[in-house]
């Protein structure tokens, strides 16, 4: 009986060493990761009770699936094991001018074609306060999407906050896929989480005057469209992440948050990136500790912020910090002097 | 315009370090194999001139897959390169007591939904003179049963000689299907390898008072499978592989051949295992070598199983050996002293 | 509220690579492993809940130990947090005629800081079947000792078997010593745990005829010892491991039991040492799981001493193997036949 | 019969693990590289016909050599098996204030020690294109330069373009030694390639007001260097790399071109380097690329710098990118975002 | 009989791999440092004849200790063999907002339980002419406070010149403790070498309107702090580190010192950092190179802050440069250019 | 002034990782070895006083090969430093049937290359009590065998026991040059140590009615070639190693040894092979340290044998192993188990 409930699909995730291109030797950096599992596990580490639920087979490689989530400590008592496959995503980190390359492997995998029957929602949401998905979990399949539906109904009919990131994947679904298919769990959905690009991919509603490659963020832009999704949907939050790319080593990085009321940016990170996947994830865990434990929206924001920006500086999917590290940084420190 | 040709699948294998049991740690050994591209790689490595055909995506994935072929001089170019993953599969390495284990990811491959036009065959096979395919292309899919179907008449009516590794897996088929199939398969056939067991799985051939965990292999029941194997699809040869598993450390490996006429048994090597993964297929290669430059029976069968026994000292599906090594063997060096 | 407790030491162990001797590179594997432990994770391997009692520092080095048991899904809410350092032993694997070596460096850990106001045991067997605990945990220190004592005084007033592997260790204490406290703590006792040498270097039991180094056994000398530990204990039953030393590479292992009545003897495997370290906590945790089970003492042996053979095939302390590869090996099938 | 024909040596780089110093540790990364081979292996990696000339031992390591190519489609048929060694190069990766290292090893080698016989150079050009090679391999030995001269008659004879890469090597010969070889090879080249250093160190040819360590490029120096190279030589381009070394870490990296007429200087990219080894060797195939193809001079440069530029990030000598991933660079997108 | 002598702690160091937090993996780097077996080590590397001096046990992890300063030759003569443990300190290395991470686990360290018995400092110091420790050493034990003070007295009394790096530990002593043994201390100290923060802490010596973090530095305050430790303790030299902490990645570091007479501060260098532990030790070590060298007191400076510079640019404790490789970069050539 | 002088060549040893084929993947084992450092690092292992006389390159590459020395505290004070190049062995570990491989690359080492002045042989034996060379030092080049003569010369002026061991290299030389040099050096040989094949390929000297592949071995055999090694050259003692290659991972390993009065055969033990490279010189370490501390000849003998067991259990050309190991293994624990 947890207090957080996420849903979706966790991979594995193969990547070679370092900054070498696919296959460039023969050993690859095999761990798991996914949008809503990295939540999960960020979480938990955040000291909060959390599950992830997902269907995983029942073979060796599901269930180290399984366990790598139990090492952090969160809930999986009610993954379904079933299915054929683990889906894969194939990672390789870009460095400087080169971006890192993502390839998928996840067609057929447990998830995608787990049923409705595989989830009891009223059992898996008794007592639970928060629930969160991604814009990935309706796009792996059709079933997928009704079960999204379904969790989105009972979390709603158990009283569960429901955030959503959006995460638009083009190699999943087009626009039009996505629109009409998030258009209507968003009905469900009080945080909505999004970079500018999601929200105008998936819903159309853009950010004007806004140059995300040149480095130049416009801050109109972005209350602009928070504000379209407030009103659209009915949120009670929007939160947009800011990420300007100056190079696969380094980003800044960024977010803003709207209760339809107030329009708050964050304080913005130079960073030096080790690992940049999983960053938006961390950004949501972030914001679902600060609004969970009822901090004030600004104070909310940059720890979401000042969480994921530590993320970047991680290998691996999850993000691996506590809230003290998280609240060290918020209050200035990041100097990165050693701790002795 | 390559000499020998084989068709199938070549899947990415993971494989943990040394003995470790799946994702004991982060690492995997990442690299590639599959029945038939271990026949050609051996082939190449022996200085003929083969190519391998399959179909592979047109990602990174797909092509790491052709440059580990490219890489030993196989040839290629009718490689069709299209659809959505490669396959895989996960391994284990067991030690003493302890099984090794495979975990295949295969289903969706790109050679599994490869359809017939993906492949010319009379143009791979223009000038070619031996063609090879195992028992596990046709039951990756009733389209690669079919394609099957097709390479081995246009193989028969291009004058080449075709050679076949019954090779049964129970995860892709079952008896039934594969007896089914197989049968009419092996009225193209000129040379068939097996083990007892796939030609009792596929045919329900049986070698009688055989006990291969027990360590006792008798002779005459070989002879017998080898006998109802030829009379059955009119093969020029039958061959059987001949393994003692003491453990997964230690076995004991051999041979028999058959022409009709002749009974052969080998030399018998007490193997210490270093990954034994593509011993059959190397037995194949040493086979198709042995006969394609004429050897002896006797003879070929003796390079086969010098090759194959060394094959099992090698990590990875490649047997890596040159013809000087399996010669050397051959001749009675099996002492492993040191070569300076 | 596990079924099973377990109460002890947890280490890290700092071992080089493969065969390399202490620090003949800069790289060193780096887990955590210690008799209690093992077992525990051994045995929520076979399924069952347990539930592991330690005591381990606050800071990260502690957290790596509880989370590497929650990978498990070993319990740890009993395991209280405090003190200065984790243990450490340093492991170098031998090879051939050339020993393991292990280097202990836990002097001064939490656990054997710890104190009997670290653990409120009557809320740690609630619940609870099974108690065990090894020789090591009272010779840790006179707190530890005590603590011991309390625990098996719970233990026995909440009406659990209390099982008990006395693995000397000479540099932690005398045989005196060990004798006084063992001595204590034996009364509270049901099954008794050791290898000849234990029974002699603790209680002076000798097992007559018996030469281990030199590969005889016999077992007159094992039933008598086993005779005497159940009588002057009032033992249920006693269990006694059997290992011949061919080499560090090479052992013959076996087990003998004796309920007072009966006195079996085991199938004897011949062992190909992967890693030997934790065998004998296998061999706990494949009878505790047995008798758990109410198996026939003939089978509990079996599948004791078949869990602890397959360990040896596995790096780690722990014993990564299911009932499943359990039964299979008991069944007979030690061929180490691929399984695919 | 390759369209593109390089000539040189190829060595084995050894090279510590990340920034190790020169055994550190006792590993090394143990691939091959070098100016030509760099070159063609860029080339294949474009999708162009390109093959590699050079000598090789009959022994596995040069084996190995001859097979990293083959793994990237490099032509290497008449690569010459024979000679005692594999030249060897020892490279330490800088960082920060502290610069790499490169201790070379190839006296010896099979190429340095190679004579006219061992090239059939009417054989390598029938059909052939270009020809291109660098200022090192004459510098390998007195038959070296005279295969070199032998080489760019037989080129010419054939009616290819040439091109060379001045490339000068204090280790292996004086700048009065290099300017009386290069200087009668330069009759034979089209396309000279250069950093105003090479030019300086071999010809004496000083681009004025430059300095190279301080940061700042004066443009006209280096139009008067290229202008000086084409008069003198009588080339049809003449081709500078400009690297401005802020640090082992940090470089800009930029080029201009001539071709007598037009002096065009290319955009410059800040560059955080992963490897800078081979990255003028991947410019020189970068800008034969877009000669090869008919490119406008200054997208030629364009595409040579951009595919240089995304060398600096790869590990290794070889440049392993796409002509895709290089026009998407020149396109503008260097903001490294995550391609899924 | 060596010229230099430094006395204090080395301990293992355990670092998990690259970025890794700590378990990340189950590998970490395992090697050896501490304040003075670093000075001792680079001052070797600098080519003078210097020993190190503390107590190790006589296990193999005592002699791996011993092993890695024989290895840079530095003298291990009068290292005292015996006690329990080595001290172990667990290192995470952060990168650009997060900070890298120190654990230690040294209580109970054969150093630290060492007694005066264990010293001849008579004997020790024959023939020597500098003796260095650091305010770790100390603060270990007690009688490690005691040992120290004897061993300034020794010092003195054969007329040796004493350096000491105030470096004050929280996690060891109270600034308090600190203040009241290391003004002890100072009696004997000719040359102190501090950061800012450590003179306030231990001496509660203040540098005015100076930010460590904010990147800001006041050399005024430095002056003062400098001149304040030189009047109240009789020194010869007062030196400071000046580190600016931009991120974890990127430093600015400097220096400056006063012989009570000038204040000069040095060049700063923008340092991309690679492992950062170490560097203190490794001013010391090039000021006391210098101040032995005779250099004139500018010329020390700019050595100690050029050598520590290079240290951030090499993994583990010790600094592995060369007086050249120093020299070179004082001489203005910080490019980073590939040395061939 | 060392004790025992050993003069040769030291190489980088390069290896594939575990028993992957050279260049199987992209990683190297880069450590050092040789005939005579082996000795010499076994000698000091043993704690004798021992230095290594070689000439190395200035450059790091020579470096390093002395700090591999220093670590073990051979002497190395007398290493000429000069020449351009280190020698290379290529090692592949062989298994089961398939042999370890060498492949040499040392030709223009530096110490092929050395002359007569680089060495001070009066100083080089001051106080020296016995001198140690192979049969591959004057093999090196002419100047090597010089060098070698010189050194015998001056050994016995100084009145230092001489011992050689032959190890025949037929890639260095032939049978006729080999025993014309050897013929003029063992004139001031004392031990002469060899296996039968040296002493036949070298001196035509055999040993009948022996087959050492088919592994039979006949003692009459051995004594002969030691009775007529005696004889030929007036040694005090010649000593044979015994090797039976039942495999490459599995040996029985053994030795004989001669004062022209005794002939005894050592206890014979079965090896299981982690590295078999140096176990030849760890047999002549063994033999020094025996005659060396006045052992009976039966002892020394079983003293030498013990240590060259234990060094096939070890990674690497040098023995890492103390007396105690020996002396334990000596006393007939062979057994293996754990040394905690």
């Amino acid at each position: 009986m947890a207090d957080i409930i996420t849903f979706g699909e966790i991979m594995l995730r193969l990547k070679p060493e370092g900054y070498l291109r696919f296959f460039q030797n023969d050993r690859m950096e095999a761990t798991f990761g996914g949008g809503e599992a990295n939540v999960a596990v960020s979480l938990a580490n955040f000291g909060l009770d959390v599950e992830f639920v997902t269907k995983l087979p029942a073979h060796e490689i599901g269930t180290a699936a399984v366990r790598c989530l139990d090492y952090f400590g969160v809930g999986t008592e009610h993954i379904a094991r079933g299915g054929q496959r683990v889906g894969i995503y194939y990672l390789e980190t870009g460095a400087s001018q080169r971006p890192s390359k993502v390839i998928y492997d996840r067609a057929g995998s447990a998830i995608a074609e787990a049923t409705g029957e595989d989830f009891d929602w009223d059992d898996i949401f008794r007592g639970a306060k928060w629930f969160h998905f991604t814009g990935i979990t309706p796009a792996l399949s059709a079933d997928a999407a009704e079960i999204c539906q379904e969790a989105c109904e009972k979390a709603k009919a158990h009283g569960l906050t429901v955030s959503c990131d959006l995460n638009f994947r083009k190699k999943l679904w087009t626009s039009e896929e996505a629109e009409k298919t998030m258009g209507r769990l968003m009905e469900y959905v009080d945080v909505c989480i999004a970079n500018e690009e999601d929200a105008e991919q998936v819903f159309g509603i853009k950010a004007e005057n806004t140059d995300v490659t040149g480095g130049k963020l416009d801050h109109r832009g972005y209350c602009s469209v928070a504000k379209q999704l407030i009103e659209r949907f009915g949120l009670s939050h929007a939160a947009i992440t800011l990420r300007t790319s100056l190079s696969a080593s380094d980003n800044q990085w960024a977010a803003m948050i709207s209760d339809g009321t107030q329009y708050l940016f964050s304080r913005e990170y130079p960073v030096r990136i080790v690992d940049r996947v999983g960053g938006g994830d961390s950004f949501s865990a972030g914001l679902i500790y600060g609004l969970r434990q009822n901090m004030e929206l600004g104070k909310a924001l940059e720890f979401a912020v000042a969480a994921s920006c530590l993320k970047h500086s991680i290998e691996g999917d999850f993000n691996r910090v506590s809230v003290e590290e998280v609240e060290r940084l918020m209050e200035g420190d990041g100097s990165g002097r050693v701790q002795r």
